[in-house]
């Protein structure tokens, strides 16, 4: 990309001070300015390198006031961060060059239908009556089942695996190597300590815009659906087991695992490495802090929980500031008893 | 599958009430049952949806007595679970078409075997040395490495990389993207702070009937052999180190890893996240809870654990409960010194 | 490999004890010794096995003095483990067969530059202005994105996802079904509940001598770079997120995560199923122990840590210790309140 100033003051509404004739060619965090960079302050923490940024200009507050003298251009908006956003997915759009048409070297099944306006890449595998919507981008080397359904604009990252009778919606993300319809992990004990495998005849069902990451993994429904919906963003190494239902917009940092037939309601978010427990269901708008284990039901909505098993968050917190203090707390009674025994024996 | 419930009433030796023409098209949760479908009750969690389902009739214990009108069929059966087990064991078989074959697409090596009636899926590796043997289904962009055995009858699902002298015994379950053999996690330290890489030169062998989930890896002994016993069942995600050695029938579900030269003995059960450090022997039957850190070797057979680090079952649970009041604890504490500071100090 | 004893006593500069004419052709453990089988001694927790191994011949430290009769060779030397492991390097050093060439059924855009002496296995996918470099070693079925480089010499191994502008170091290793240069997990929060996914932009950067376990997944910058310095080794199912910067010689064990923008300087240590909080500092030289959580800044070097959230290794060992008293404590601090009261109450 390259635009002067001038142009992007405009694009933005901002207020410019400098010149207009500047040339912009790049975005960058104000740490690493560099000329021809464009940045932006929106956390206070980072105030002190606007004095010394490189960057040809910066977008901040429209009442920033510089106690210093600036060697950077500044353009002035009401929010900066947002401003910033935008631009970033004016770049996104301007380096998004989505392609269409069956690369050499595809393997497309007699019986599956891939729309006019989709990509498939070299290596794909499209398994018979497999549907790939509209403008679909199936990267290279992507495995799409029996039945499946890549919903219209959809994006499949290499090395996918998409088992059969999965239905993806529009405008989904799936990442490298992300598995989306591998079997439940269900069992039957035999009398002799073996285990018989329990057939996993359901289907995963992601909705519209839900974005998978790298190497994440959604088990198929034992029957039923396991239902990821509208707008759920799922981090990289997560793990959804058999007959999950994620309600829509849910957000689940990398590598958390919901075990099987457990329930989030709408806008739940869940940090790294939490442990969810199977056949519970957790209040619209729950918030688990990372590394927690939900070992329960949550009934109210919008509370925030910590720790393994889950406390209120305050709750928690208390309770492990007391835990730094055992060894103390511990030697402190050893004293109070002591000094009990002396109060109980008579001193004469 | 189409079948009459005089059909199935026969299959299960069931006793049917109802009209035994009736047709049957589908299996389903007793919840979501509907026209055609055939449920199950066991659990009397969920008694109330006998009075309610849409399902088409209910395999129910044979001495079941509705309190409630029912308008569906009912096949009485000892096992209620075990008989709908056996369907949906069924209906995978008539699902499951093995088919047999090398697509077109797929490399295999001049002195790579592959058995007649196994299949190789497009864009699978088959490197030189490796074996396929009967029957074995080797789905669409499958990695066999050089000298790999894979066993009769055994299905590598996409994207798996089963690394060069790896050892697949039968009737095994690979999901899609697991990795068996790669390198163990060995390095010496050097003077300088680096770290040198210690050649991996050992296998990895998976005996019979192991399932491998979705995204798990498996890495190769330095020496010797990381073994997987017969029976095995690995969840997604599972990391098993270097010379591990797991015992017949163990069940780990997704995101437990076991650090390396661990052995757990026969049909041990680890839940979901947990960690096993290494060079520890865990005696066979052993239970370990979710998210547990397992930090020394477990000599009693058949004993429950829980925690990081691990403690007894129910120690742990005394421990965690009094956790949660830790703070009124320290409170209690610091009011009883005062009460003891009072009773020290003479009142006059 | 074929050797005699007395060539690898040469090699290694040992004093040999035994037949030199006497043919090794494997390396073992000393407890899974075999005829034809060279072993060592080094933890004397394995001495008991040199008075009844089945290897040809044990590498011993020089002034071994044994205790009864032997029925094995010895080669003396000054360190038996850097000897073993150097036999370890010669012996991978000659089965590691380097390939060249492009093997048939690879896809090479038209832009993209290899290296004559550089191997792409066949389903490899090399995109436009990828630039492979010399001897690198790309396996089969690797994606290879657009603008992405590959240092001289660096390993690939089958199913890695090398995403677009990624920058792969010399010498470095990536193990199966990584992911390198996945979107950072960063989302705009919407009035409406729902999220913006927020472009990434920036890349992933692995300096020389990296080497990455299978399916771990490192995002790539949303501006600026994702950075991986010289030397760092990740095990398997490691999760890196967007523009985390990993000092050189750091070795991170399998299953572990790191937040956004965190840093840890060089030489840090952290065990498996570790978490770490975003936009932290790790002095260079921590040590983290599994499972524990990181959610502080390290200031002072060469420290160890432990515990969810963390404290001094030695605090926290101390609080566990204490931890699984609690319910006893919870008991005595009751009959301690008890005997208070009594005191308090005059007996008369």
């Amino acid at each position: 990309m390259k635009f002067t100033l001038g142009q992007i003051a405009a694009i933005l509404h901002a207020k410019l001070e400098g010149n207009p004739e500047t040339e912009i060619s790049d975005l960058s965090k104000i740490q690493e300015g560099h000329a021809g960079s464009l940045s932006f302050l929106a956390n206070p923490k980072y105030l002190p390198y606007i004095y010394t940024t490189q960057a040809s200009a910066v977008i901040v507050q429209e009442d920033f006031e510089p106690q210093e003298a600036l060697q950077t251009a500044l353009l002035r908006v009401k929010d900066p961060y947002a401003a910033f956003t935008f631009l970033l997915q004016k770049v996104a759009e301007l380096q998004r060059r989505p392609k269409s048409g069956i690369e050499k070297h595809a393997f497309i099944a007699d019986s599956a239908q891939v729309a006019a306006s989709a990509y498939v890449g070299a290596f794909s595998y499209i398994a018979e009556g497999a549907v790939i919507g509209e403008g679909a981008q199936i990267h290279p080397q992507v495995y799409i089942g029996e039945g499946a359904h890549i919903g219209a604009g959809s994006v499949i990252f290499p090395h996918s695996t998409i088992y059969h009778q999965t239905v993806v919606g529009a405008n989904c993300i799936i990442h490298a190597g992300a598995c989306i319809g591998s079997d439940g992990f269900g069992f039957a004990p035999q009398a002799d300590g073996s285990f018989q495998k329990i057939p996993q005849l359901g289907r995963v069902v992601l909705e519209d815009e839900v974005e998978i990451g790298a190497n994440s993994c959604i088990d198929r429904a034992t029957l039923g659906d396991t239902l990821v919906k509208k707008g759920v963003k799922l981090d990289n190494l997560v793990q959804i087991a058999h007959n999950v239902e994620i309600g829509s917009n849910s957000v689940i940092a990398a590598q958390s695992g919901i075990a099987g037939s457990t329930t989030l309601e709408e806008n739940c978010m869940l940090g790294g490495q939490v442990g969810v427990v199977g056949h519970l269901t957790l209040a619209k708008g729950s918030k688990i802090d990372a590394q927690s284990g939900v070992n329960k039901s949550i009934k109210e909505p919008g509370q925030a929980f910590r720790g393994s098993p889950i406390q209120l968050f305050r709750d928690q917190l208390r309770s492990e500031m007391v835990f730094r203090k055992l060894a103390d707390m511990y030697q402190q009674m050893d004293r109070l008893e002591k000094r009990l025994e002396e109060l109980e024996s008579p001193s004469i």
